[in-house]
């Protein structure tokens, strides 16, 4: 794993450092803005040191969450707060780390309902030229219609019970709309597992600085097997990516959710 | 009705998978950014068929709210979000749909102040090319400073007064603007109906997650003729467009505006 | 002070005003998105109207706030928002105002922790341009290891002990980062005093509507010379730039910190 990593983080490093060359006069779209190592040294030394010591070399090599859950979770939040400029090198970095396309292909299909579908069709943008570059087709994506995964019936019908009495009179369409596409499919679809599909909502609620939901999500993903160790160290990672406040408004959620399940967890 | 919106979600489909061909050699804005339905389908076929399915054919498709109020909440929220490479095709779709140049125009100008000047700023340097595009011109643009609107002199003395009272002494130069400029006077501009002035600014909040002044905006929008009906339907729009936790944590206080109107209004 | 900002708003207006000419065939990243004041009269009028009177001839005229402060806070909500195509202008007004770009460079990587790596990064691609086209070299930037300010020993430990108690066993890596990284290092960096870097903290706060930690970053900015004038004009100024709903949410925030600090501050 840490062979693996090392090789993905120079993959990453290289990726940003040298320049991009075309062939042609037009300038991609992250081109235009994906800032070079180079660049962050023209402007900040300091913030060059700090990418380099403290996010590379340090955020991303700290045991308790894998590359390729850090890429998980790295992904929702530039997806989440729509900074396609660093998408690229990112992408690179989370097939270089063990994201397979079809799993990206998911997050960003999750993210255009819990981050917005502009957001979704953002990182489309980008995305499909990186999938271009490393030759992935469409023989790699999820089918837009696949065998869902087996619904837990009874907690699904406890949930849409539950918000129906609570909302259905004030917004029927979209409470309808909850339970039919979101929980009956999407929720459903194979090509994520339901434990890095939450993994990637509550990075993307947190990304945001939405709470509001953030205690029934990280629930949710710790019901589906995401430990309190990987909770705590994402949590440390968005830290960086969604900046110090979201994460120190997730906090007490996150202490109040811990303390709330049985302490096999950890 | 629902011929003029099939013509016009036709034109947005359209817009949206043709790549558009220009003569001159640089991109425009949107061309960097803008991703076709084929980009769509090259990383996610999933995500291609909710975009037909679920929201040109399912949710633009359903009662409860016009198409040209579709356009209001949906350019509201990518203006918010600051989604511009979005924008052209909508923007299209909204003038198809019955929304007026001089409407659009409004909407951008309200949105500096009530999603900030950057964003209204980012949305004009999309918009003004479309404007071009269409032949729109500057006698279709309300005039920087119209005939405003009457005052309801008794409500507005009603909340200056309050205001004053709970924050004069705490920033004095912001409670007055806002007296000033905001309900003495853009709230008066006659070019976009106080009805949807206050359907955009509802959906402005909702689509930054802004909640705290919602109540009172959702109560206004309600005395300004928004029905309960369209504003549910107007929130369920906006899931797909500000993502599902914006909406969800929406719910619970359009919940408590409606319970605490006369039941005339469904 | 007001013929210094009197030239500076020309400059600010002549930069958005002319169109930028450049040699060679690529925009820049700049050109692509920034709109001039014509681009500004082409859809709203109005907004050219607001933009010239209420915004340039008023907000940035009035007394209470330094035109040297206000380029602070401005950026600040720009870098927070990433608002990059607006922020070349505004560099160049920050910089004619007074603002030394070893500042500059240390707002960008203070809001890499406050704002999120990727606004910072995304900051840093359109400063770049600005400073090499204003000769700015690595000569004028802060060193990676600058000798740090004195530390505040007891208020430190008296942080670190109260959230290492409340949150030491949720998120044990966020905890110690949080001490080692931003309060024993990024906040003692020399280049930035104390009292603006507090300022800087302070906008991103609210231009991203992050109110938990607003209080104890208020009273830091005040504890660090910033007075109630100073900080209620702020918020005023951050109204337009963030939105007046963002600057209502901190209103009451702002109005209870204010009740509880002795009263010389004003």
């Amino acid at each position: 794993m840490q062979t693996t990593y090392l090789t993905a983080a120079a993959t990453l490093l290289s990726v940003i450092v040298l320049s991009p060359v075309r062939a042609d006069d037009l300038p991609t779209k992250a081109e235009l803005t994906t800032p070079t190592i180079a660049d962050v040294s023209a402007v900040s030394p300091a913030l060059e040191r700090y990418t380099r010591d403290t996010l590379f070399d340090g955020l991303w090599q700290r045991p308790g969450l894998t590359p390729r859950d850090r890429s998980l979770v790295t992904l929702a939040a530039l997806i989440t707060r729509q900074q396609t400029a660093l998408l690229p090198p990112y992408l690179n970095l989370a097939l270089d780390s063990g994201v397979k396309p079809a799993e990206i292909s998911e997050i960003i299909t999750h993210l255009a309902f819990y981050a917005g579908w502009g957001n979704a069709l953002s990182a489309i943008a980008v995305t499909k030229d990186v999938f271009v570059q490393r030759s992935i087709g469409g023989d790699q994506l999820p089918a837009a219609f696949p065998d869902l995964l087996p619904l837990n019936q009874a907690a699904e019908t406890e949930r849409a019970t539950r918000i129906e009495g609570q909302f259905g009179a004030v917004a029927p369409g979209l409470v309808r709309n909850t339970t039919d596409i979101l929980f009956r499919d999407l929720w459903r679809r194979p090509d994520l597992a339901p434990r890095d599909r939450s993994l990637v909502t509550v990075s993307a609620l947190i990304a945001s600085g939405q709470m509001a939901q953030l205690a029934s999500h990280l629930n949710r993903a710790m019901d589906n097997g995401l430990t309190q160790a990987e909770a705590a160290e994402a949590l440390n990672h968005l830290a960086f990516y969604a900046g110090w406040p979201n994460a120190f408004s997730a906090m007490p959620i996150f202490k109040s959710v811990f303390a709330g399940r049985p302490h096999l967890q950890n």
